[in-house]
């Protein structure tokens, strides 16, 4: 095929490509077992542990698929058949967290909020109350919706009834605080092509001590043979072989999150609340909206905004299409009502949106929006 | 890190990445759900149907993942918890066949033969005569041991008890002929890495009208959502979101198949013997020899050749290793007896087989490989 043109990628995942994660793309071909292969490797599992906030006993690694592989990868160790599992959903993402512990054979209880609202702490607790679960999960920031859920609250009270706890960290680690350890969280993923703006296709997670305590004492071995950890730690650990991993893939991986890290995650997080309340007052005034209406339960990483009578979903993000600039909208019941706009990564810049605004002007026929923007900006840098 | 510097690869995969695909990793970024991806992805799913030999009812795609999970995928959706299932093993990549079926819940029957010996018939045919199996499953070349089982023969006869077939083809299909269809096999898979010479980190696989409505009528859900057939066929066929892809790979894998098909699979099954045969024949002037006793048992993309006395292998291979130039040894019991020489897609070349025999002359103090090697290949051509 002919190379395709640039475009600007405003999707919440997969996010612009960091500069140094394309460069590292074309590096030669390594095999799996070369030892530049594992000291990349070797960097890459200390680096997780500062994204993470994990202390050193827990184990890191990239799973060889996307986040997706992250967060089943995570149940099919934790979970044996029958064990009990607390979900939290509100949506695509947690009731995709159901989904997989269920085809586990696990005792699956859901704890449910609206849609555009975070999962109240009032209900987890009085599920914990009724009956013993092994492990709690939920959805840090539900990419869905751009819901924020108190995950750290979640995973403190998880862990005062003796629980472990997963929590998808998709959307946060990398952008927003996120301290494993601290918090008390056993398994956390995410996806090389979100918050590290890596190319799709490799799945940072990290499991503690805790969790690699209880895969050891599991009764049935893992169903998955591809992500159990025991051969995770093979691997990743004692360099010895399991399977093929996409070396390309760990090249850049390892080059956007030493980025990351060299740019400070502190950075990072203001980064993303400073172009993203830009990006929302900008959006104002024109009449679009905050989807999720408590602020404090807003997804700093992705800004789902409620669209406003005079803008027609499809036929506004099809000529945005036009000038190269990709807008996401609504997935089931939010579809044709909100748009979602990524600031994981490289998508949190100030020349994204610049693209962004200049090309909704243009197809909305407006002026001011990237005035109001850069105004914005101004006054809170 | 800094740009590592190029290596010769002859191990039997990773295999050197083919050049049009090395151009596609570098492409600019799509979503998994752009149109132009869509268009890609149509592409090698037709291709795919070609590399296989299957005909238009089966439905291929690629899963996110390398070879191992097309291997686990197959067993997760063909088999269902205490299903019959037969696999032949001789190697460890039957062997780890095994596992995977057993870690389903599968009831598995394994065939074996010796190490460096191929699946015997008689042996398969007396498996089938003493109970019902759902799924015969062999591994078409096995890597670790440069072995070519019968799976033709094994295939038509599973057949003939109305079992399902599933044939790992990582060594084989786009190197050698592959005719899923008119063999009977309903389920093929290989990692993007071997006969392709594409990046890892994909895995094309194949599913037979059959294997599809084998998977319809389970009586339980696909324990692995991530590799789902209903869930691959819902984002390949239908174009609905199910995970992210691997975009980039996604690419180089497009790039790497249509130039494969170019080139034509029967001019790529005469190159891979010619040059498979006249590296051996250098080989045996210094007292190499054929691992694999057989002719008719040698797989022809995996060259394994037994060690003569005055070759160290791992202070030669260590050596090679300073020129550049990566050999592969045994595994398990024949770790240190021999050598595999990967003949797969871009490895079985003249140019690269040359960069080993230099660097080989130059580390064991020896004249005339090159020239052997030449010499052989100009009698055949």
């Amino acid at each position: 095929m002919t190379k395709p043109l640039e475009q600007v990628l405003l999707t919440p995942g997969p996010t612009p490509i960091e500069p140094h994660a394309q460069k590292a793309l074309s590096f030669p071909m390594r095999g799996h077992m070369d030892p530049e292969v594992f000291a990349v490797n070797a960097r890459v599992q200390e680096n997780l542990l500062t994204l993470y906030g994990a202390n050193s006993s827990a184990f890191t690694c990239l799973l060889a698929g996307t986040g997706s592989l992250g967060m089943e990868a995570g149940f099919a160790n934790l979970l044996e058949p029958s064990d009990h599992v607390l979900i939290c959903a509100n949506g695509s993402f947690g009731y995709r967290m159901a989904e997989m512990s269920e085809r586990l054979g696990a005792n699956v209880t859901v704890v449910k909020a609206p849609i555009g609202q975070a999962i109240q702490l009032e209900d987890v607790k009085a599920a914990l109350e009724k009956q013993a679960f092994k492990l709690v999960a939920v959805v840090h920031g539900e990419t869905s919706t751009g819901v924020l859920n108190p995950a750290v609250e979640i995973a403190k009270l998880a862990k005062s009834y003796g629980c472990l706890v997963t929590v998808d960290a998709v959307t946060t680690a990398g952008m927003m605080p996120y301290h494993m350890s601290d918090w008390g969280i056993d398994y956390s993923y995410t996806g090389s092509q979100k918050c590290l703006s890596a190319p799709p296709g490799v799945a940072p997670v990290a499991f503690s001590s805790a969790a690699i305590a209880a895969v050891e004492a599991r009764k049935s071995k893992v169903p998955l043979w591809y992500a159990d950890l025991e051969g995770l730690q093979a691997y990743w650990n004692r360099r010895e072989y399991h399977h093929t991993v996409p070396v390309q893939l760990h090249y850049a991986l390892d080059a956007a999150l030493t980025a990351a890290l060299a740019e400070g995650l502190e950075a990072r997080a203001i980064r993303v609340h400073e172009v993203g309340a830009a990006a929302l007052a900008a959006l104002e005034t024109i009449g679009f909206s905050a989807f999720v209406h408590r602020p404090e339960e807003r997804l700093p990483t992705v800004l789902a905004v409620r669209l406003p009578d005079h803008v027609q979903d499809v036929p506004v993000r099809s000529g945005l299409r036009d000038h190269g600039v990709i807008v996401t909208g609504g997935l089931g019941e939010t579809a044709g009502k909100i748009w979602r706009l990524g600031l994981m990564g490289e998508s949190a810049r100030p020349a994204i949106y610049h693209r962004f605004f200049d090309a909704l002007e243009k197809v909305l026929g407006v002026k001011g929006l990237i005035t109001a923007f850069d105004k914005h900006l101004a006054v809170r840098a």
